[in-house]
């Protein structure tokens, strides 16, 4: 059984909008409207329990997870929700020891949750280009205890001539124009590794999968996530009233070789490959989206 | 690059509605419906390559993942969809190093997926009663290259009268009467620690949500996910017309010391605390579910 | 072309959360947080037009559709919503001429949508026991404009012995306990006529599809109704982020005969059935649920 | 009580996937394979009433309603589902009494349904260009029972130079390429009068609400529409399996007039408005859009 100790991190848990996240320091309190919590009141005390504040009101000491941690860090402009990120893992099969890339480091909280995964054998690199952005990051990424499983790298791949990378196990896309790095990211994967753009609006998957076709991608999925809450009570069950707005479109690929070719690969012909297709297969592309290989 | 051999994974994957996991092996052919499919064929070439079978249709050799398992992995009764298995995940934090205990092993499809997150350094110990489906869900936690990391019990929890288990990270249940274990699997989770609930009907999401306050559970939230297809083209981009309908719902919750004198807890405590609080908190349900501790 | 004039109704319309409902009145000023609409400024105008505030906003005229009356309507609990309304009046298929009774005048604003279709050769009557309630919806009936089409019962049909209507086309019930009133129900209704009830919780569904199988009705459908707004923009099209929540859950059904014996009914005999099958059917609930008369 | 006759219509019900629309003729049979129905055992009978098949099946002899109708017609393309017909009429505020225009006929389905609920002193105007449709829709329009409230046009509104309507109430629109038609529409409707477009993609709403704000349209809404099926049976209610997808998304207006001349409108005005602002109001569009005059 592991008790709260200074440093200790503590999630305060009033309920689902009114909670906490904090790194117990004997001295501290916290100041909330439902009364002062005293930060040396928790020390001692098993995870799970309950904390008086000064009104009177009952908060729960519970040990944060990664949930709490994506939860907290908040983002200039939008954070990827729970639904959506247990959806890339699911769908990608991200798992213990994956190299992953990723570009569009944002506020670290994508980079975080995966690295909490691929760890401790797998590592995630991730790029952005806005210093300032990438500093908030580290912070997130080090709060969230896996920075020793996250590479930062400050460079523009869309206009980078080499890729740093190679044989990745899957790439996550969260740019406005994911269209633009495909072919980047096609030379960092591996042969049928898995690509994911979070993509906010439908014209993002219309030009991201016309590109996804282009640079020889298959199993070619767009899809959302609608999350919905069930009030379950005696005799009274029914969906919360309150409702839950859309969040991102997410689009799914597998990279492939559409060339017969492909058969006698070197380890120099992606790049090639890259480069003629793209004209060939405009003409079919009404036929490849439909994911049947011909 | 790694080059497919002769006992390697392989996804022979046409589209999303034909495709076959199988492991290469020389002498053997697949016949399906466009065509037949000669592994020997497969021998050398990178993944993601394309083969023609003899119908002169492609099929692509893709490196399975975790999802390819998982959507392999036939149950019984039915499968926990990667949309349900992703929330989760991340709903529960679940990452490396994390001990799981399952009750309801089924096929093993949940188990395998879990087990490859938090592997190498956590593990799953699931248990069943039904000596057939353990033998199904062996196999499949072999064919998934998990089996190091799952241990299976064959023990009925609804009975036991000691548990063979402490201080466990997270808890999933997959019974028709979840309700029923839940005192068991709170003597099993550290405090704090998380449980998931896979729930088809509402009824038992309603059941569950009252055994959860009766024994000293909080964050309780059940939700359901809706995952819709969009069939992203130029300029004709919208949903599929096909539907995904109910797979099943979620029900979550974190252990929590209700009574004050959870301050000084002793290791001995759990057990007093289960039997006690069941009888005085019945009257404060309808409180206690909106989740605000007083 | 219809000019606006002094008595007529207008909708000032800012947006779809700013607009309010009124019958302009020369002398009257409405005072808004984008400024002063002055009623006389509106006389002579076009519907459509605009209108300029003290504050150099621009409201629209618009011309008040039975749409603008409902959502007017304030309801102590709550409102039916169009996306519900609409449904009902397409699955039970009504239109001009029908006889409708509603249980529960509510607001009146069922009432009064219902009636602006049934019009001018059909009719509501609806029933309440709330005095206070009856003369709110009297107000808004005739604010509506439907006074003509409406007949308000002050009647308590759960207790009530002889029923005041017979052949209705279509009833709808709008009470928290729904199944009670059922063989009431019954006896008004048409051979095969049509029942639509309002059900916030899953229990009221459950519960009063039990008894519309006790009490002989077939095409037993219950549904929810999600409504989701899309914000199309140029290039930058995607879901509102701001969601929309549950209402409520509609039971539809449709009045049979189960017994043989109706083969020779005469006009009496609808009382002798309601009482009978009720017992006999009851072990073959879960088989009729399904729908399927044998 | 009406009893069925010799050339009654009736729906034989089986369940809601198999049933049919027939009417009654003495010397008919239905060969089904639930067994063979003969007509003339349904002559004499009340509606609602059971009949037994020679497979010893029953199926219920219900009245049909408008609903049963539209399910019935079946369109080259696609039909418009209740769901979305029902919030057509609820939004729109269609009633007793309206004049309404439908651009695209189809298979009648919309057109039978709307004329239903505005007869008997409201009318429908329908416009198509295809001479075989408008002869399928003309059957189907009579076999509802509504030809008296509906007028079939055969006319091309892209290229028609003067409009044959005005002061219509709304306006319904069902092709491929709405947005080109909007002009003519705008031409045809009374000042506020409502707009409704069928729109199965998203680029069509994209396209369409470019136009609509271009020709000075107000309360501009794009929704979809999600009906679920719910499984009501005691102690085990849940959500159907089997989904349902994508029907088709819906985008509404309202005429407005956005220049401060609209005070002075003179009945020749509309057209000269319709031309100038498209070219003033390009810029301004995401603003308009947004829905605040300004």
């Amino acid at each position: 059984m592991s008790k709260i100790k200074n440093n200790s991190p503590v999630l305060f848990f009033y309920n689902n909008s009114k909670k906490w996240l904090a790194k117990i320091s004997k001295k501290e309190s916290l100041h909330t409207h439902i009364g002062v919590i005293k930060h040396s009141d928790a020390i001692g005390k098993e995870y799970g329990s309950r904390l008086i504040t000064n009104k009177d009101k009952y908060v729960y000491l519970l040990e944060p997870t990664m949930y709490d941690y994506v939860m907290k860090i908040q983002h200039g402009t939008q954070i990827v929700y729970p639904k959506d990120l247990g959806y890339i893992i699911a769908r990608a099969g991200i798992g213990d020891g994956q190299k992953i890339v990723e570009i569009g480091t944002g506020s670290g909280s994508l980079t975080s949750f995966v690295a909490n995964i691929v760890k401790p054998r797998g590592h995630v690199y991730t790029f952005d280009v806005d210093e300032n952005f990438m500093k908030i990051a580290e912070k997130n990424i080090k709060k969230a205890g896996v920075s020793k499983y996250v590479t930062q790298h400050n460079l523009d791949l869309k206009t980078a001539k080499t890729m740093p990378l190679e044989e990745m196990d899957a790439a996550l896309i969260d740019l406005g124009d994911p269209w633009i790095v495909i072919p980047k990211v096609r030379q960092m994967l591996k042969g049928s590794g898995c690509v994911f753009a979070i993509c906010p609006t439908m014209n993002q998957l219309e030009k991201l999968t016309i590109a996804l076709v282009e640079n020889e991608f298959t199993d070619i999925e767009s899809t959302e996530h609608i999350l919905r809450t069930i009030e379950a009570r005696e005799g009274k069950t029914r969906h919360s009233f309150q409702g839950i707005g859309h969040t991102t479109y997410l689009c799914f690929a597998r990279k492939a070789f559409f060339e017969r070719e492909s058969r006698q690969l070197t380890e120099k012909t992606p790049k090639k490959i890259i480069k003629k297709p793209a004209s060939k297969t405009t003409v079919k592309i009404s036929k490849k989206i439909s994911k049947k290989p011909s």
